[in-house]
């Protein structure tokens, strides 16, 4: 295994732990733990700025989602997360400008979709792991950091006069609050439009009594009472709490995941990537698993992060983080299974036959915001099934996250005479407990509008399906044989590296979620687009835009034209 | 390819009638009419292409829109609509390329809103006017020549081995299918996701039995069989229709609107607006009626064209779609009425205690659009509330649709110490008939998550609200007084328009429109907005761009970054 190596020229690397944060501190204490955001100036990801005042770039994002992820396995004692700030005065000034004007295009959007994935994340453990999010607003919350505060659940926000949230983007910079920023303030807090309007426009924010009043904020609180109002507030989040008692429950430690890179490929232990710079495809294969299930959910506790859905879920997730930053040219993920489907189906049993254990709900839901990472990708995906391939169940939801799935119709002739032809199974796992963002199962969205075809795929529930079958099924987009097979996989491949790549881009972020909208497919759909074009235009990005003239004294000059 | 000019040397206009057209044709018989695309090769609104193969721009969808328009207020016999082509085995091959790719950004993304807006109004005559749509795609339908068809509630396809409906922008243009086809083809006609993948990378399209099994086209006819079942579809979807039957009631007659401009001023009967280009504002100031409500719909009837309800609606509609497209530099619209709220009132009463009425169904339905167009407009709308101003209902719409609204306390001592304070009123009109995009009044839109604002905003329907009740009821964004008055208003249009103009639009865009999501909504928020991003990145709009190289024989240069 290679050392991470710069990671502007070298590779960006998402794997860390506690005892290398750079900018954040975590300390539990029984049932509430306190993140303290206190950014190293110096600590920035790539050369060429300094993070002041709490501002943040990709590497402060990643300890804060590392921090995330290790509260929900390693501490189920934990109930409530105060997130502060460790500076005097600021809680946190949002992303930092001078890394954001001097960024690509493509980096700003990828470090954007990330952010906002650990907001989601921080949201997801609000609702569905008993960790309850507290901002505790020691000093102004500008921007991102505002936005940081608008993922918790409640936000406290010191009194003091001086102290404000803001969203400063649009008059300071010329673009939007880039995580989710203008819809949580409507959707999620209900801010009315017209106060959010004025408020997005006052660089200064909005603070104390007014702030409550618009419901930027929950609470005022002034200094004298803070610690004690922070703390109470605190114990209150915790106590409605489902997770175990403290002491009554051992976490389990995510331990270092092992993985290893040259050039053209990158492997962990049951997830592969061969790279392919020529075709600009990376080729994923997902191994199910060595072993039985384990009889109970004991054997899970005892196995930890060796758990094969634990283990695969860590890797699948640091493989999609890993390809979307170094690897923007490899525009096509084509994805295979190897394996068990019965053992995959069993470890699926264990896990959801046993949703109240802490650690079950815990995979689930890791499990659930993996193949979330997927479905938001920037990248054209096609899963290939194949004899020998265990796309069941959990599996089975990489295909139906696929842009298109092949499934081979008999077997490989010369290859393997004596395989048993591909199936697929469809298991719990895909009829509720791992739903998109659009809240329906990735079955619901590929079904939509037409009950009849989802009740009948509901109904095979267990039964191994053939290529004619599931393609009549219509659960796989093709059934090739063995002759037409390598050529109807070359011309997909070949055709899709020679499209667009924004024009599959935008393509894949429409048809991946059709149907209802939440909060979430809003961020990632209509935001993150809008964004992206403000980002992309002259009035920002352009020598005179706003966002280049930040802090050079000069005026942007904007092309007045609406558009 | 010559460099991208300014399309329009003079100024664009939107009143057409039948008798001008040189695009389509409107034929009437009984319950059912045909309108024929025949588009004049040499007939587009600015010089530089040829409208080959039934390719369109900004004219030919004017008069379209025309037709659609007028087959409402018209023909109340007409209970079914016949879309299809007058060129032989092209129905149509969609937005015309060459002028796609030599028009400025901004013109491309108002050219495909008016589209749009077009299309919604054929899905609004088909749902809320008995009006249905059937398109008769005698032959390909091509891009938006399919988006055209997709609006309509049904659609034949004839089956002769060469035709097929088609979304050829990916694969030949590098950008999407700009008028809602990407959603429509998923959320509307509910084609699986990984087939309308496929679809969209197939320049030749899908045609035949497949078009129909994929869910792409209703019915796929052979030519032998052609007229006839274009003939019986039409008389079945008329045979479902509420509308009068032929031959009981009179249509009346869209007469021309009367209009007059100079370089700094529009004006109608109703509706007049300055043109301040200095501080790049339009004051808008709509009237209210200048006599009493008639006393049945019979006065209506008479009235026509000169009722005030649609004759304000019709010069609204005008005057949006004139400054959208020849004003883009005026950023923000400054809106006030003048005259008797009273007034107002018993015209909508009128309107809305005669629903069952055709035409006062078409009128109330046409107000609806005409305030969802608003909402869907990049400029920031401003409400100023002062006395002798009659913001009720139908007219407080107006105040409900802009990003802020300004509530004179008092009167304005100087100017006018005599008058009354200026006060709105909630009518029924706000309550429910004119819904926005996304399904919610604009008092719901306003009050989202808000249960008791709302109920307390209802309790007060009929009661003159001055500006203090407006604010506490939160009806109102600001409520100076005469002291404040000026000043605050030039702050807020000065900071508007030091503002950049497209953060501007996507904070916009995003704020009007929170809370659930509709296919309108879908096609404005989240599919325009990849569109403009697709639209300005130098892969599609580039000198090496496909849609700058499409027909020169070379292939487009991509940068091939996943972004």
């Amino acid at each position: 295994m290679p050392e991470p190596k710069d990671p502007s020229p070298g590779r960006v690397e998402f794997r860390t732990a506690p005892e290398r944060y750079r900018h954040w501190r975590l300390a539990v204490d029984g049932p509430v733990a306190v993140l303290t955001m206190d950014v190293d100036e110096q600590g920035g990801i790539v050369p060429g700025y300094e993070l002041k005042l709490n501002s943040y770039d990709l590497g402060v994002d990643i300890e804060l989602y590392d921090a995330v992820q290790r509260l929900r396995f390693e501490h189920p004692e934990v109930k409530a997360v105060v997130i502060t700030s460790g500076k005097d005065k600021v809680f946190c000034a949002g992303a930092n400008i001078r890394m954001l004007a001097a960024s690509p295009h493509g980096w700003k959007v990828n470090f954007c979709k990330f952010t906002n994935e650990t907001r989601n994340g921080i949201e997801d453990a609000t609702e569905n792991s008993g960790q309850t999010y507290l901002a505790a607003l020691n000093g102004t919350a500008s921007g991102g950091g505002y936005e940081l505060a608008l993922a918790c659940d409640h936000i406290l926000l010191v009194d003091d006069r001086s102290s404000a949230v803001a969203l400063p983007e649009l008059p300071l910079l010329g673009v939007l609050p880039g995580t989710g920023g203008l819809t949580r303030v409507t959707d999620k807090r209900h801010v009315r439009r017209d106060l959010a309007d004025y408020f997005a426009t006052r660089p200064e924010g909005v603070g104390g009594g007014k702030a409550v009043r618009w419901r930027l904020v929950d609470e005022a609180v002034p200094r004298a009472a803070w610690q004690q109002t922070v703390a109470e507030r605190a114990a209150e989040l915790a106590a409605r709490s489902a997770r175990p008692a403290n002491g009554t429950a051992s976490g389990i430690e995510l331990t270092p995941l092992p993985k290893s890179g040259t050039d053209t490929a990158l492997a962990y232990r049951h997830v592969t990537a061969t790279l392919d710079r020529g075709r600009g495809v990376a080729e994923i294969t997902v191994k199910g698993p060595d072993d039985e299930a384990p009889a109970a959910m004991a054997g899970v506790h005892e196995q930890g992060a060796g758990f094969w859905t634990l283990a695969v879920t860590r890797e699948l997730d640091d493989l999609i983080l890993d390809l979307r930053t170094n690897e923007p040219e490899l525009g096509t993920w084509v994805f295979r299974t190897r394996g068990s489907a019965e053992r995959v189906l069993a470890h699926d049993r264990l896990l959801l036959g046993n949703a109240d254990d802490w650690l079950a709900n815990e995979i689930i839901h890791y499990l659930k915001r993996t193949l979330k990472r997927l479905d938001v990708t920037s990248r054209s995906i096609l899963a290939l099934i194949e004899p020998g391939s265990c796309f069941a169940g959990s599996m089975l939801e990489l295909a139906l996250a696929a842009d298109r799935s092949y499934h081979l119709a008999g077997i490989f002739e010369d290859k393997d005479p004596d395989a048993g032809p591909a199936e697929i199974t469809i298991g719990p796992a895909n009829l509720g407990p791992l739903p998109m963002g659009n809240g329906l199962t990735r079955l619901q969205t590929r079904f939509l509008g037409d009950d009849k075809a989802l009740a009948a795929a509901d109904k095979s529930e267990g039964e191994p399906l053939t290529a004619e079958d599931a393609e009549q099924l219509g659960l796989v987009t093709f059934a090739p044989d063995d002759i037409d097979w390598d050529e109807e996989i070359r011309i997909a491949v070949e055709e899709r590296a020679s499209f667009s790549p924004d024009a599959l881009t935008g393509l894949e972020a429409n048809y991946r979620f059709p149907g209802p909208e939440t909060l979430e497919t809003k961020i990632f759909g209509r935001l993150t687009a809008w964004q992206n074009w403000i980002f992309s235009r002259p009035n920002a990005a352009g020598p005179d835009g706003a966002l280049r003239r930040f802090g050079t004294g000069q005026r942007a000059a904007f092309d007045r034209k609406r558009v």
